[in-house]
């Protein structure tokens, strides 16, 4: 049985910009667009040329993609032809094969929001599609507010449909723009919209998660017929976000009536980086994954229930509606650590450390994971760090020196000139070779400005480490990632750190403490520690 | 036209404790319970007694509610009666006048996790319902995997609700427990079981948010005839979470059909009251609450897009579904560069500032905003900084202190103990009413733990402002988030402190530096002048 193509819209660049605090680089745009063309979107909305600089330079830096890169705008404004309406212009100066344009469908809005005319309104969408058309441009039509609108005027509702779809636009998306619009009555009112006339193959689906029900109003419009569905990674967008992707795409793939009667763009094996890319887009934005997310939260497997926890060992199928394995992510049964073994025996073997799979040792270094996962700890990105601890519980620690003290100072007054100036200040005490060795560095970089006091601590770290110096010249810290894992200034900070050198190799390492510059800290002696099993010179080796 | 009445029942302080690292104290259950009594719930269910020693004593302190408090556990166990089950006394012995009572009813799940006969296991279920109404409760029949079980052998799983009806159930509780099932489906087979005989009366309908779609589920159930609706506050629970209440309560009040059809305990006056619960419960869960919620969120009514942002200052109806004040929620219209001067007046006002249209101080308040974006500052969420940014260009700045330097030192090193720890001491110089004072504190809880340098720093900044001391007493950060906006450690650094009173005001503030702790007083300070804004004594002002 041939199943029927339902095409997957994603608007993470643009909608997904509307989240409060959410402002995209455009080196992030590009990292994002790559992720959903992996995953394998239909169609990749990358922002509005014109609008806003970053948009514009994502567009002249887009990536090449499977997926079709799509422009966002409005149709031309009354008054001017859509040639000479210059905010369209600045859209189609993208030079995107598909251009979306945003026209009003609610008959309250043309003439309060607006003020215009509503023959107008629809001679202003007529005109602007039928321009993209000229230009050679697949066009799609989002009308805004499509249900209030129906509900308040049907007839002027559908005549905008029509008119875009008469002016060639290949998709009329029906917004559910300020999120009011429950599920059922999305459903009616699809199918109200194809019964008048506007063939289903033609409609998209767009909706907001005002009342929490966008996936489930992305859903009925499916059910009734509409063959786009418009929305975010992690439910991104104004307000309450968007309909959410990560939540959708696996319902449409894995779940009846869907599995069996649609074909999507995302194939199973691509649906296996789905918890991975929903994870890397929170990385991205420094937020932190919601445990609670549905297929790829950290919980969404978690049996905590005695009872449940008990069943799933006879069988998972009794508490899980699908297996985690398919998303990406996995299991977690308390009191049971039969999976986390291999897991761990991969992991220790990627860092070089062959251990036997009845090693009592796997049973310590996973507790003293989970001990450290529960103070705020995260080994999930940061394998060096990782590394270190397995070697810690095997005898095998790095014993190149050790630190005994430090002190950082940050000072805060006026300078000779009457303006306030900070400066940052640190000592620190190493034991190298027996010899005790105190360096000193402050935070000031080539221009005078104060780089703070991490900065401070990291140089006056790497000043003098006697015989290891020369091996971690060429270390250089590339990223640096802090995270408070709870509410407060009384919170656990947790911060990562990535660093290089000239090898090329990329390696990263955690430190977690209530004080973020000994976390840093701490972080910091990994990364040393790391690059040092390395490349330390020979003779002055690491225990056992 | 009198309205049919939709029972309420609450499991948040059952199936949310579910959630993965939460644990409730029995303080914090009576809390959480006089919170859902004053919301105007149904039914309270507290807990598994004899399961949890921290339930049993929370129904030992039960406060007094109108709510019906409901005691959760277990069908009778084979091979014992009803009133020999240990397990059923614990439950009974809660002394509740409800108790609910879970029982399977996937035959599946019968043989499988339980490895009883199908006819057994309805013998289980009527005896222990007929058990509870002997004893004079009110007998709640919780089915569990009723939707898998009903698609897998429909005839028994309505053997398994018919049993618990006819020895006296008040309601048998439709529940999806692995939250798998679809509202569609939902739906229909909620349908089918009212067609089958089983009043809508006496259904409730329980479910679970694995694919996000608990709420629309419920709402299909309801539509379908199911009078009872279970679920949490936050929507916590077991893996993804339960049915959100927070969300069902004002989409069934506030929204069509259901407005006009069903009368709940909750009043309109209980909603405006919903805002504050939901922060309350991450309060005491120690949670961040999630700016994106429906209804609640602090994103929930934010209005970042140009366009949405210019169309609500013409009518607040173009771009909301509900009014937020119905919540107890409010309406941001957020900075941002896509928001041009009508927002920046919109915004101002909201901060009981008015500027005229043609004042030029709106241009150079833009510009400020503009430059100091660029270098890393965001006041999407920042009002708290950005009013008092605007009050500067307006020459309306806050004048209360000033600080005229300050110290932080942060040192490891060994303690007596040969162990290494670390501290944190900060001296702040403030200038307050002409007089000079000198605070220090150090980074101490009353635990004896360091919490770095931020908090030796807030709190010797708070400790000595003379007269404004008593008004930020009840001041309390609430959250601390830290982004770094390039790479390395010379990185910039944006602190955003959330700020809270016992008024229940929640405001944000931007810090940016090089240096985070820095950046971290500058929001400090800001968090601080905003409130002494507004609570200072009367007599002294700020300016103009």
């Amino acid at each position: 049985m041939t199943r029927e193509r339902l095409y997957l819209y994603d608007t993470t660049l643009r909608d997904g910009q509307q989240t409060q605090g959410v402002q995209f680089s455009t080196a992030e745009k590009v990292t994002i667009a790559q992720m959903l063309d992996a995953l394998g979107v239909d169609y990749i909305e990358g922002g509005w040329p014109g609008a806003n600089p970053t948009d514009s330079a994502f567009f002249d830096a887009a990536p090449r993609t499977t997926a079709r890169l799509t422009a966002f705008g409005m149709t031309k404004r009354a008054g001017r032809s859509a040639a000479n309406d210059d905010v369209l212009a600045a859209v189609m100066n993208a030079g995107t094969g598909a251009v979306c344009l945003v026209g009003k469908a609610h008959d309250f809005h043309v003439t309060t929001a607006l003020g215009v005319t509503l023959d107008e309104n629809v001679g202003n969408i007529a005109a602007s599609i039928a321009h993209l058309v000229e230009q050679g441009r697949e066009a799609l039509f989002d009308a805004e507010h499509f249900f209030d609108g129906y509900r308040a005027n049907p007839a002027y509702a559908l005549d905008v449909l029509r008119a875009a779809l008469d002016a060639g636009a290949r998709w009329v998306v029906l917004c559910d723009t300020n999120g009011g619009c429950l599920p059922h009555e999305i459903g009616r009112i699809t199918a109200a919209v194809i019964a008048a006339g506007i063939p289903g193959d033609r409609l998209g689906i767009h909706t907001h998660n005002d009342t929490e029900t966008a996936v489930a109003g992305s859903l009925a419009a499916i059910d009734a017929g509409a063959r786009q569905v418009q929305g975010t990674l992690n439910g991104l967008g104004e307000r309450c976000g968007n309909a959410n992707l990560t939540t959708l795409i696996p319902t449409l793939l894995l779940k009846e009536p869907y599995a069996s009667r649609f074909e999507t763009g995302v194939t199973l094996e691509a649906l296996t980086g789905l918890t991975r890319a929903s994870r890397r887009l929170d990385e991205i934005l420094n937020r932190v994954p919601l445990r609670q997310a549905p297929y790829v939260g950290a919980s969404a497997f978690a049996h905590k229930a005695g009872l449940h926890a008990s069943a799933i060992l006879k069988d998972p199928a009794t508490y899980e509606h699908v297996d985690p394995a398919v998303v990406g992510n996995a299991r977690i049964v308390p009191m049971s650590n039969q999976a986390g073994q291999s897991n761990l025996r991969r992991r220790l073997a990627e860092a070089g450390l062959e251990v036997a799979p009845d090693d009592p040792v796997l049973g310590r270094i996973l507790d003293v994971v989970k001990t450290r996962e529960g103070i705020g700890y995260s080994y999930d990105t940061a394998q060096a760090s990782f590394e270190l601890l397995a070697r810690a519980e095997m005898g095998r620690a790095p014993d190149f020196f050790e630190v005994k003290r430090y002190r950082v100072t940050v000072e805060r007054r006026k300078n000779k000139y009457n303006r306030m100036v900070s400066l940052s200040e640190a000592v620190v005490v190493v034991k190298v070779d027996g010899e005790k060795k105190l360096s000193v560095s402050e935070s000031m970089d080539e221009d005078g400005a104060d780089r703070g006091p991490v900065n401070a601590l990291a140089k006056a770290l790497a000043k003098d480490l006697g015989p290891y110096s020369d091996a971690i010249a060429d270390m250089r810290l590339v990223d640096f990632k802090v995270r408070i894992t709870q509410g407060g200034t009384e919170a656990m900070t947790r911060v990562i750190i990535d660093s290089e050198d000239a090898q090329g190799r990329r390696w990263s390492t955690v430190g977690v403490s209530p004080n973020i510059v000994d976390a840093s800290f701490e972080a910091l002696l990994d990364a040393i520690n790391w690059k040092l099993l390395r490349d330390a010179p020979r003779g002055i080796r690491v225990q056992a």
